[in-house]
């Protein structure tokens, strides 16, 4: 198996327009969580419409939802041929703390071979990279070795509250037998991965309410409960002292991973104190009786994402604040309900609210099935394939913590599995400031793209 | 007693003069607490001091100090009489959250009868009163019933870090026999009080960082301590399930109040449902065994004034923060030392941080010691006299949980005691949104330091 040369020269031939369209892709600030920003995702999305129907793409629509639109197109002319969905999404994660980014985030800067930009390689950089493939074999060839229907969304950072009616909706729309997912990465910059699993997601806030307004510390202080007090020990109630979740019912039901896939777990090197440098911390922490790969990856948590109240400048303000609040998400695995799980913290949050106070907990509408394929499926072979043949290794076979919520209801509605098929790398600053994307991973995920497609090309799945 | 009709005409004829002055005051935006107000809090020193002027003092100065400057003014041409020292200060809070202002907090609004700006109430409304009240006496009568002198500072609101060494360094200068406070309230409309005690305070910043930067809470979610539990953790160890302060050494040395004030506070009525409903709080709570007034006047707190870290947006950023924060303050009594105190935190702090977390503790140079005044001081008993004229009923004997460090400070140096004669009300939203000032309370203020002046006018102190 290799890249016919015709696709290499194409590739090279336009590299510098395809970049140039990267970086027009990431000025705009499409970020999904932030009201202010609606317009500036339907744009996303619209840039993304375009994007495809000069790439040959038929059936080019934006689609609307109660949220941030779908984008879909096909090209459907491969009889007999199995039917691949690429997946992606146009939206961004929001960009503070804006202070600690060297540029602005939708100023994108090339520097060193990088790209940097808010969603470089979440997912911007990455859902290029199959649409520039596409262009490139029907230009080259005329056609495509499988069918191809393309699934762009533009709410993936808050979880895709609307993608699963919109899935049952066009069902017969997105009939397809494998999907393959830009959004994520690889092991290392020379080391591929075959991912087997995902994390799912609930999300929730909390508000405290003490007193009806801000008040004076020091009149009032010894009179009533803080609301920042009553927000800690909620908080502080969430963990035992061994890193465990400590909401009842909360590990009710959770699937550990089988025999072969450890032992796969276990082969992936794992060197402590690089993780630590990686990260910055001084050390690791968590449930005990897990490696740090399986807490991440087959474990579920309980993280709190934000938490703010009362007095924040410099110096002292003596107040006793009216309100606090906290965001906190779970990543789930296997065998938990995300909507279970909310009402089970919701409850918890409940009981474990000390009187005194009024505590709200308001549970996020997105939310995220776990998700799982079994190591031999045909996707996971000829992605096996491809990256022995791109890095000249195999790939490890590992599971991700993040989410990627729609690989969950596409599996439930369609009946499909989906395959991870994207280059950001660990490094890449995802979620957090100066996020970028090697321009490297760019060339590599076309000769990558352009090889899976040909190799599912040959896969007759059953019917 | 009562007051000379020439001074009550003077009041009534200049009170619209009166008014305009405080609102050009009340415009200066001196927050002390927020170095890019550092100029705004000298120039409401330079308007005190021209504002002494024109009363008609004496040696009018602006002193500076290494922080804030200090307002120095005199009048003393009354031989064999006390001097008495009045003391206000020109700063203010800050004005956060801005957004529940209903007016410009320095755009200062009448209402009702009210007067609504950042430091109506505390203290610039308070402090202009015995300036006008001198220059309406000397403007009458041509002299004053006591030696005055004034001394007004800029840094009460971040708890005067610089005023110690300024007092030690000027005791000849400040030499008195007593000092009125122009910066406090009373009990109600109609109900004065002869305050007796101050709690002191401390304050400190704590800083918790785990990762070196945010990270994605799927990726690495599970993998080390976060630092917003690490925060949560430590928060909820300073106070015990009863509501004591669970510091080691914490109350170690506190003096509880004498017989004889412990029934002058029973005295006080105390209305449970009023109270609710005037703070907004469902219950009280706090340290078992103690009053509601015990526990705001004569016991000691530790309160959360602010706490911040991660994602404070709308919606959801499923991100471990690199850091978490958190502004606490001690209120303190009799028998606390502020530095020890903060000493005891620190090293409580650094003993309950759970490995995993980088925290520090940075102690806010500002604390004062908690201040008590005998009972039957001559100073109590001039001010019990002019609010019964005053208001036709006996004050009460009460404490107030807040802090005024100079009180201590100026005992300390120059053995003089303070007494506190000012008129700010309890529902007037000192240190919150739209604080205001009565118009009437200006009115009665000037009334109650004619009155006052006069009754020292009798007083021999013993030298």
């Amino acid at each position: 198996m290799s890249l016919p040369e015709n696709l290499k020269d194409y590739f090279q031939e336009h590299r510098t327009r395809f970049i140039d369209e990267l970086v027009n892709f990431l000025k705009i600030p499409s970020i999904s969580s932030l009201p202010e920003h609606k317009k500036d995702v339907s744009r996303a999305g619209e840039w993304t419409a375009n994007r495809l129907t000069a790439a040959g793409l038929q059936n080019v629509e934006v689609m609307p939802t109660d949220g941030h639109p779908v984008v879909y197109a096909d090209w459907l002319y491969a009889p007999g041929k199995p039917t691949v969905m690429i997946y992606g999404h146009f939206d961004v994660q929001p960009v503070d703390p804006i202070e600690k980014w060297t540029h602005g985030p939708f100023d994108p800067t090339i520097q060193n071979d990088r790209i940097y930009a808010r969603g470089a390689a979440d997912d911007k950089g990455n859902l290029l990279i199959p649409i520039s493939v596409i262009e490139a074999m029907l230009k080259t060839e005329g056609q495509l070795p499988v069918n191809v229907k393309c699934l762009f969304e533009g709410q993936e950072e808050i979880g895709s509250p609307q993608l699963p009616k919109f899935i049952a909706d066009h069902a017969d729309l997105l009939k397809c037998d494998l999907i393959i997912s830009a959004d994520g990465g690889q092991w290392g910059e020379d080391q591929p991965a075959v991912l087997l699993g995902l994390r799912g997601l609930c999300a929730m806030q909390i508000d405290v309410q003490g007193a009806a307004g801000d008040v004076h510390s020091g009149l009032y202080g010894g009179a009533f409960l803080n609301p920042i007090h009553a927000l800690a020990e909620i908080i502080h109630s969430m963990h035992d002292s061994d890193g465990k979740v400590a909401v009842q019912g909360f590990y009710e039901g959770v699937e550990a991973p089988g025999k072969w896939e450890r032992e796969q777990m276990a082969k992936v090197p794992y060197d402590e104190s690089d993780f630590l440098q990686e990260i910055g911390v001084p050390e690791t922490y968590g449930e005990a009786g897990y490696s740090t790969y399986e807490r991440m990856w087959v474990r579920p948590t309980l993280e709190l994402n934000g938490i703010w109240g009362g007095f924040q400048g410099q110096g002292t303000k003596t107040v006793i604040p009216s309100l606090a609040h906290a965001k906190i998400s779970c990543r789930l695995v296997p065998g938990q309900d995300p909507k279970k799980i909310a009402g089970l913290l919701e409850a918890h949050v409940q009981k474990n609210s000390p009187k005194g106070v009024k505590v709200k907990v308001r549970v996020s509408e997105s939310g995220a099935d776990a998700y799982v394929i079994p190591p031999d499926h045909a996707g996971n072979q000829a992605i096996f394939k491809v990256h022995k043949e791109l890095y000249g290794k195999d790939p490890y076979y590992t599971r991700m913590g993040g989410s990627i919520p729609i690989c969950g209801i596409l599996l439930k509605t369609l009946g499909a599995h989906t395959v991870n098929f994207a280059f950001g790398l660990k490094d890449e600053n995802v979620h957090a400031p100066d996020e970028f994307f090697r321009l490297s991973s760019f060339d590599r995920g076309q000769k990558g793209y352009g090889m899976l497609l040909a190799e599912l090309g040959r896969w007759k799945p059953e019917q």
